[in-house]
């Protein structure tokens, strides 16, 4: 069955945005759609120019015999602004206040969309990084984890607090809580990481930073290299911050309980994006 | 800036397929690329038959002033027959027999593409029924139910074993697990669920049903409603099912473990599709 034109550039939409850094010879294409490699490097020279118009993503063209294109997502500065403003703007609301001074956050990261969009944003901070990986703990980081795995084209590791018989054999460390001080527990099953992976750490929240720092120093266990490391939320109310290198969407500033104030601003992605 | 029609259909299809069940008026698109009603309704029913032909998904064209056209998430038999075929194989694998007769599947559970295939295929079979959100256990059901969830535009709630000081006031009830019939806990946030909502409930793996029996007790707590069950893997080896009404993609029918052979075989997914 021969292919008009517009009915492969649907397709092949389709197609890229499900398949995000996978090298994807022409001949896959046309051999799809029984149409010449010619036809097929036009279609993707318009999806090029429209994908990078559109703040979606870019294409990159890979020549030789070997050759073929690749899609990584790019997210345009247009959207990635607006996005930020709104999520300072939901997380501000004081309805989220709890006893303590914690934050409600299920309803944010229990919302697809939103998790989705910002899983894009870190996907395309480090879409052309060398990662293998991404790592991230139980339970909350989970889905942002997954967001950013699936648009980097990598597996998700998930550290746990306590080992599962489902996980085969472990390799556990304590590490020290950075705002509490105190002494907890990870795990990670033997079988999840390989030696030398490059490993993106992904979490809802950082306050002094001691959970990824945990994970830092379970990736050494594992002899695996630390690729980056990206937060939703940023807290700065702490004396001494354990991480240093990270990117951040949202920074927390001040939760002033008595005024049922949370302070919040841009995080410090716009500085390294 | 006028586009073209390539450039319309490649920005659309982007558009639906991140907005999927999402009521779109056709003013939307035809203010976005600044074209006529008349060229919009071209553009989608040329993606339509493409997405339909391609097993992506299908359009709902809702008519009048307050119409539009919704995406729902379709997967083609040709589709779901091969995917649910590799993930018997892939399970079979004696490589994943641990001790005891568990299995590991955290590699499975890990692989996002894996995942969202999944999702698509339970997405495509409730995309017409009603429901307002995806909910799931702690830890392994979570990357389902978010890549259910994300197709079907709707949030997901997370229950837990126990309660965490940043889900706010909870409610927690008591049940008997099916298999090993000791009691347990599950916990759920009390603001995560609206009362009367209609509940996918989503796991990756479903043995007697005890779990999903205490999910479906802790929705009569919140008054709400069982609109479906999905489980990646159900075990045929139990005495008594729990759960009666249920979506599955492979059966495990038998691990011997002396043996070393796992016996897998299709869910009855298709059964119903």
């Amino acid at each position: 069955m021969k292919f008009r034109r517009s009915e492969r550039l649907i397709d092949m939409t389709n197609y890229l945005l499900e398949h995000p850094r996978q090298l994807i010879p022409l001949t896959f294409f046309s051999d799809k759609y029984d149409s010449a490699k010619s036809s097929i490097s036009e279609d993707l020279a318009i999806i090029k120019e429209t994908f990078e118009q559109r703040g979606i993503g870019t294409l990159q063209t890979v020549p030789g015999a070997a050759g073929g294109v690749k899609f990584f997502v790019k997210v345009g500065n247009q959207e990635v602004k607006p996005f930020i403003n709104e999520l300072c703007e939901l997380i501000a609301s004081p309805e989220r206040l709890l006893p303590g001074g914690y934050l409600y956050m299920t309803d944010i990261l229990g919302n697809p969309s939103i998790v989705q969009k910002a899983g894009r944003l870190f996907a395309s901070a480090y879409a052309h990084a060398d990662i293998d990986v991404v790592m991230t703990v139980a339970t909350k980081g989970i889905p942002l984890a997954y967001a950013v795995a699936s648009q980097l084209n990598v597996p998700v590791v998930i550290v746990r607090r306590d080992s599962k018989v489902t996980e085969g054999s472990t390799v556990s460390i304590n590490y020290v809580s950075g705002s509490t001080k105190r002494i907890q527990t990870m795990v990670l099953s033997k079988r999840s990481l390989e030696e030398g992976s490059k490993v993106l750490i992904v979490d809802d929240f950082m306050k002094a930073g001691g959970t990824i720092n945990g994970m830092v120093s379970l990736l050494d266990e594992f002899n695996a290299l630390v690729a980056g490391i990206a937060v939703l939320v940023e807290s700065e109310e702490i004396e001494e911050r354990l991480v240093e290198d990270y990117l951040s969407l949202v920074k927390l500033s001040n939760v002033d309980v008595k005024e049922k104030k949370i302070s919040v601003s841009e995080g410090n992605y716009f500085k390294h994006n």
